[in-house]
């Protein structure tokens, strides 16, 4: 098939078939279609769309580009989440052991942090001796042993996304709903699993800030996981405030190990236990989301979800005594308290520029290349809804250089909009789609 | 400038500034940009378009990224014509000595045949000995000498038009009314003109099919011309059918010293010398067009219009018995007798394919690298609304292989559409713009 011929027919907003996108993929991949014809092709993607038909083959197109591992000697379900990102965003660090706690396998592939938001890999690397490179064949082995296992992407997984996603980002073809569709799916399906459960964020923390994009992005999700006979659930959630109040790498394990032990309650408990709870119910442990909910929670309190965790921590070579003894681990360099100065009720929170904040801090890549300061972030109390007065402490400040702590401190100050009158908090789980 | 930004820019649909394009036009050229980021901003502007301000800006930028010819030091008025291209379109041959022939200087910088179209350099190199690759120097002394002067694009004019119109053939960007205009107008400035008479064409034959879209374009070039202050009158003409009756290189300078001599009348003569009358009249030596046409007469029934032509052809090297005496040049070794199969009136002809099947027959290229058999090519001679009956010649076909002109007989067999009632023959000048 001619490209170019391709490229005119979606130029045109006509619809392509499975050969004709199976076609260019293959031809991209293997290095037959050069890099200018397919970013004209992203573009035309990107302006006339493509219908669930053709996002479904794309997915399909892409996720065969590599290896899709086959999971069917493991006994039980496999069911893993997906989160398109926020500020504070530590729930699979939390859902997956009382996931896996509640006898249904959890094999996630997970990324680092991008943007704003952190990634699953540096928290979980931020405990010492963490591992989260396995072969395929360790992967295979931890979920054999614990139920669930939380690596990185392998070279074999989806290599057309990558270098998909590579032209993407240098062509301003990034918010595509197909195109992130496809580059999503095509690395969840390749990690072989029965059911999956989304939570697509909306807010200023999120990458969809618009509640209608986010819906829109999770009815395709929805509908393309069905088109490969995946069990899903789709979440809407809000992400116009942090998701509970450690922002960096350690500080979300920290938060995390305080939840799975039952000391700490709020939005992301709220959260992580709805998703672990949809994550039983599609794993076929629960007759229904509540009741998912509710054997989370119970998971929790009997200590089981946290005691799954140190058997994962285990088997991916992190030493446990740091979660064990959350104070085992010295603090940062520089502890920086901010107190507020001004009073009345929070409105409104920047949480992109606090994302961006913890990253300047440490928490994150300014480029691919930048170091990760494991411990450096920052603990943010107020919600939204909250009544604060001048002199309040609103935050604390951690990283290794102290002039890194005050240009923080000044961000800070102007993170939070607020009003005389009362505010209402907004709800955490805007809309659950299935 | 961001080349990700600028591009996000205008695939949302936003005006760039003159100084956004100029940077683009400039990053591009100078090898900044790579093409994968250029081609998916050729393809949001394909989708999202352009204003006149910015088309304007578009010209200007790719006009300065090499030589602007300056022609000060040469007496009176220069004028130009730019077609669109058709199939037999030879008006250039013949309003060049006219409009020369009336004391307007003619600087014309043509290009070859592209697709199913015929080029003027081709048909002016099929006269022995004529050169079209004068360097700059050589073209200033012609024009001084007399009057008018026909090259090709050298490397210096315009070379961004060159870069992005080899990535728009390779991305399904060409017919994009900004990029078209842009493309033709930054050449075009590049001569030293005062004033432009544009010829787009629609039909059959036509790049445009539809007469909207080349009136969509005629307004584009027109605006865009009045944007660097240049005299500029438009025509919409029909490409329906053939321009005259021949069709491929030799054959086409033969019709047009018939036409020159006087010896040849229809619409070929009609459409030479309206074009050639308003480019008298831009230059300033008639009060009207239609009093240029009646120079442009004149200019033909006295002599001097042919006289005009057998300088430029000398002046350009060309052997000038060849076109004193048009019979010197030996015919084809295959010439071939096309009888009619069906009767009735002339209903459609199609004009593509008649253009095709002389490129085919050695009149054009299939690949740039193709050489080009100069006396090859079609007389063509039933016109729309004409009555033919079964029976009637209907072509020529002149090649030197006798298996390429069976193979062009087949086709002309199919080449016409015929009604059993009247036809009304179709408008051969459909608009005039100014």
């Amino acid at each position: 098939m001619n490209p170019v011929e391709l490229i005119r027919k979606k130029r045109n907003g006509d619809i392509f078939t499975r050969d004709e996108i199976g076609s260019l993929i293959q031809g991209y991949t293997k290095n037959k279609i050069p890099d200018y014809q397919f970013s004209a092709l992203l573009m035309a993607i990107f302006l006339k769309g493509m219908t669930s038909e053709e996002t479904a083959a794309l997915t399909e197109a892409m996720l065969y580009s590599g290896k899709v591992i086959n999971l069917a000697s493991i006994k039980g379900s496999k069911v893993d989440k997906h989160s398109t990102g926020g500020v504070g965003d530590k729930t699979s660090l939390i859902l997956a052991p009382i996931t896996a706690a509640a006898g249904i396998n959890v094999p996630m592939i997970s990324g680092r942090g991008l943007g704003h938001t952190g990634g699953t890999l540096d928290k979980l690397e931020s405990i010492p001796g963490f591992r989260t490179n396995l072969s395929l064949t360790e992967y295979k082995k931890v979920i054999r042993k614990c139920g669930a296992v939380l690596i990185g992407q392998t070279k074999d997984i989806a290599p057309a996304d990558k270098l998909i996603y590579s032209l993407r980002d240098v062509t301003a073809t990034v918010e595509s709903i197909p195109l992130i569709t496809a580059s999503i799916m095509s690395k969840k399906l390749a990690e072989g699993i029965d059911g999956l459960v989304l939570d697509v964020k909306t807010g200023s923390g999120a990458f969809m800030s618009k509640t209608s994009d986010a819906i829109e992005l999770a009815n395709s999700l929805i509908n393309t996981a069905k088109a490969f006979n995946k069990k899903v659930i789709g979440f809407i959630t809000d992400m116009n405030q942090p998701l509970g109040n450690y922002i960096g790498n350690w500080l979300e394990v920290y938060e995390s190990v305080k939840v799975l032990k039952g000391e700490s309650r709020g939005d992301l408990l709220t959260l992580s236990i709805n998703l672990s709870g949809a994550m039983i119910y599609l794993g076929g442990k629960a007759s229904s989301i509540k009741e998912g909910v509710e054997i989370s929670q119970s998971l929790i309190d009997n200590g089981k979800a946290f005691e799954k965790f140190r058997e994962i921590v285990k088997a991916q070579n992190g030493i446990v005594s740091y979660i064990e003894n959350l104070d085992k681990y010295q603090k940062s360099k520089v502890v920086e308290m901010v107190y507020f100065n001004k009073s009345g009720y929070i409105k409104e929170i920047n949480t992109f520029g606090l994302g961006m904040a913890a990253l300047e801090l440490g928490a994150g890549r300014m480029r691919k290349e930048d170091k990760i300061e494991p411990k450096a972030g920052i603990i943010f109390y107020p919600k939204i809804g909250d009544k604060i007065k001048a002199g309040d402490l609103i935050a604390e400040i951690r990283c290794e250089s102290p002039q890194k702590a005050d240009l923080a401190k000044e961000r800070l100050y102007n993170i939070v909009k607020t009003s005389a009158s009362k505010v209402s908090r907004p709800k955490l789980i805007k809309k659950i789609i299935n």
